[in-house]
């Protein structure tokens, strides 16, 4: 059997080769390529894709899997390979469902869709967008529909992020926040507004890079095994687990882009840099899901990267570098800035007492059309009114409303409540890491980050994909995810902040 | 048949791509990838290759090709369609004579052989090497047994370069180039020696690098399909016809190195770039051979770049660029200066007259290990012996002399005469293109190198790898290479500088 699980293997690095190869092309398709060379790159994507996707759903694999099933079993069921022959099952029954023309046409259409939605966010035209949207949601219908019999249609789609939830869990979970968070925002928003204009000056992009570059440099990120550049949108990639790369961008008349920006993806970067080595080249060389993968990256920048300890050690460095912006500009009123919390129209600026919120309103969107109870058409007034129910402000155009995303024009439905669920996770194990390790603020405050890194590694990073989100987060933290802990972190960082 | 026609593009198309993809992983390797990720890129690279040599030798696409013979005997032999299908058929005979364990086997040598060269080289110590060496020439030997009956061993290992050429035909070049050029080089050497002392100043990278952008955006390079990085050895490598990169170093005490350096690559990739669109995605998007594709390089190089009339306008910007170190040098003293003629150890340094001789004495030793009349043991002797006979010094040192260069490392015997055949091949095109177009000297004089590329485009970019070496060299020139352009080229340039 051994022999068979070792075909196996063979097998699944193969696969992760091309995944990997896939990896490289897309991060040079945002980093480094010419423009002119784009539709030749779609095209070797889409070749390599295709190639994965045949060879992913091959009958020899099939068969295989089958073999291993029984050999499993007499496995330590959290052993590696138990896991492994389990996560490539899962994943061999999904993609077989999918027809590979499915694949091809679906490719094509958000290869479009995202051009125009382009052009559409740039002329505020939602109607231009719209024949593009509705295409996309009845692929995404008929998507869901290769996986009946489910509870709910938006189970599939939420299922390709993260693994084994179901929609009823998520909405449950954000029933419980909602008004926690709409509470907060309303006693905030009796209180003075926060000072935060000496973010807004200007900061030569130099020293921006060079301190994000010393900050990340401290929280662990190894520069060995991998690399910073710039690019249009900050993400992380990882082509296996030694080579691990971030991107950032920098405003030189916004501070707080590039620094958190940068803080974030080393956050996403350390988790993939801390699975165990023996899960390379295997489907076991990933996040969990997508809500664990943002656990860690909104804990580097926000848990650690916003807190008072934080910039306790880092803000004299700060100030050095900036000395003519900051130097007049003391450790509280800077704190208190780079928290200012204040209901605003985009997302991705958007403070932490408020984020969620976004993301609420976008994932009940979503389920209305999938569920068709909404047709696209009527979705920019629905986003317009939630918003002023959510946040009590409206935007004054669909740039700033419900074109501002990139999600949907690839297809993305079930990804957004990934960006939510991650707060919460990130709460529940900082929860669970400060009754295990002393005085952690005091270990920030002195940038000693050894400590938490190496709890992050033994208890999620080295674990890889072995575990699916529910599993790893009620192993770590003795339950299932839950709002509670960040409802207490906001609580308790924003009364302080305004004195609620 | 236009459907199977359709139907081997599609095919072909897809080998492309995983070229392409390939490409990228290897250029990303050495211009941007961290060092900690080499293994793993290993191994995604040969699981490309691999996949791309099973599909490159499928019984599926030995049967179309077969049965598309007949149909493109009807066409017009110089048809895209027609030599398409030849060049097709001409690789995967080649390809599918090789075992797949042979590829496999030889790629893990030579992944070897590299580091223990790297080493080897810099503790100058040629028996370190010399283990890998000899397996090495014992796999050669083994390849071109697969190619059995053949005139020459060295037959196969050539035509992998120079598609078409047999070995015979090369001596039979070098054997009137020799002496020719020893001849010149003598004559220099009884002459005074030219100072360059001034090419060794400090030269800061940043305007070395502006002013060789400046120059390669005047021959008529497209940035909007390609781009210019750094890297341990300049090269040019191509993702398809729509993106063609090139790389350089910089030294900032030998003004030459990146300069000539971005001229030559340059020369490569406006080759690649100039291939006609619907070539794209074939075997046909690429040089005719690596002689043709080293006599663009060369051209661009020498022809132009070391020419007086290029420096007639580039010089005074050179001067503005480095007031101090060449303000005070005259536009004829910088021109001899850098066209200096004397013998000298190392390959890639060697000037226009002595550089042949290089490449031909590699070419004797190689063919005196593929025949067997020669050990490895015995190779660094023979190669001393042989410097001093052709340029009159010798190497102190295996680092300096043997061990120089990297090729053999990687088991690419066959390819050092491509550099001396494209000098020949350049200057055999020059000539040509001097009939047909006025006043060549007058327009470089001005910058004015459109005409030029334009009369390479349609002579011979154009065609990609249509024709062989040989078949384009004689449709263009109206005979196939010849050393005689070549050594009047050296003989007009030479006399004049040293006044022969």
């Amino acid at each position: 059997m051994t022999e068979k699980m070792k075909l196996l293997k063979a097998k699944l690095s193969e696969l992760a080769d091309l995944r990997a190869a896939s990896a490289v092309l897309g991060w040079d398709q945002l980093v480094n390529m010419p423009e002119g060379a784009a539709v030749d790159r779609g095209e070797q994507i889409a070749t390599i894709e295709k190639i994965q996707h045949i060879k992913s759903t091959s009958d020899e694999l099939g068969v295989l899997l089958d073999d291993l099933a029984e050999y499993a079993k007499q496995l330590d069921p959290d052993s590696d390979d138990a896991r492994l022959v389990k996560v490539a099952k899962r994943d061999f029954d999904k993609q077989s469902k999918i027809p590979t023309e499915f694949i091809t046409n679906f490719a094509r259409e958000t290869t479009v869709a995202q051009s125009v939605w382009e052009k559409a966010k740039g002329f505020s035209d939602f109607a231009m967008f719209q024949p593009n949207l509705e295409r996309l949601v009845d692929l995404r219908r008929e998507y869901a529909d290769f996986f009946k019999p489910w509870d709910h249609v938006y189970d599939p789609l939420l299922d390709d992020f993260e693994p084994g939830m179901k929609t009823s869990e998520i909405q449950e979970i954000f029933t419980a926040l909602r008004p926690k968070q709409v509470e907060l925002i309303k006693a905030i928003s009796e209180k003075e507004k926060v000072d935060r204009s000496f973010l807004y000056l200007n900061y030569p992009e130099k020293n921006q890079w060079e301190f994000g570059e010393e900050v990340i440099t401290k929280f662990g990120y190894d520069w060995k095994h991998g690399r910073q550049d710039k690019s249009a949108h900050p993400f992380t990639t990882s082509f296996g687990i030694n080579d691990v790369r971030i991107t950032t961008r920098v405003k030189d008349d916004y501070l707080p882009t590039a620094m958190f920006g940068t803080f974030h993806e080393c956050g996403h970067a350390l988790y993939e840099m801390g699975v165990a080595q023996n899960l390379n080249r295997s489907p076991l060389a990933d996040g969990a899901s997508m809500a664990v993968h943002e656990s860690q990256s909104r804990m580097w920048e926000n848990l650690i990267g916003r807190s008072k300890p934080f910039w306790t050690y880092f803000y004299p460095r700060l100030q050095e570098l900036f000395p003519s912006q900051l130097g007049n500009v003391s450790l509280d009123k800077f704190y208190r800035g780079i928290n200012a919390v204040e209901p605003s129209l985009i997302r991705v600026e958007a403070d932490e007492a408020t984020y969620n919120l976004h993301i609420m309103l976008r994932m009940e969107l979503e389920i209305a059309l999938m569920e068709g109870s909404m047709v696209v058409k009527d979705a920019p007034n629905a986003w317009n009114q939630k918003f002023e129910e959510y946040l009590g402000i409206v935007p004054t155009n669909n740039a700033e409303g419900i074109l501002q995303d990139v999600h949907w024009s690839f297809g993305g439905f079930g990804y957004f409540p990934t960006y939510a669920l991650g707060n919460l996770v990130s709460s529940q194990l900082w929860e669970k890491m400060s009754e295990e390790i002393k005085d952690i603020d005091g270990k920030i405050e002195n940038a000693e980050f050894e400590v938490i890194l190496a709890w992050l590694r033994e208890n999620v990073h080295v674990h890889g994909a072995k575990y699916e989100p529910q599993e790893i987060v009620k192993k770590i933290t003795g339950s299932k995810i839950t709002p509670k802990p960040f409802i207490k972190y906001l609580n308790h960082k924003f009364g302080e902040i305004y004195d609620l």
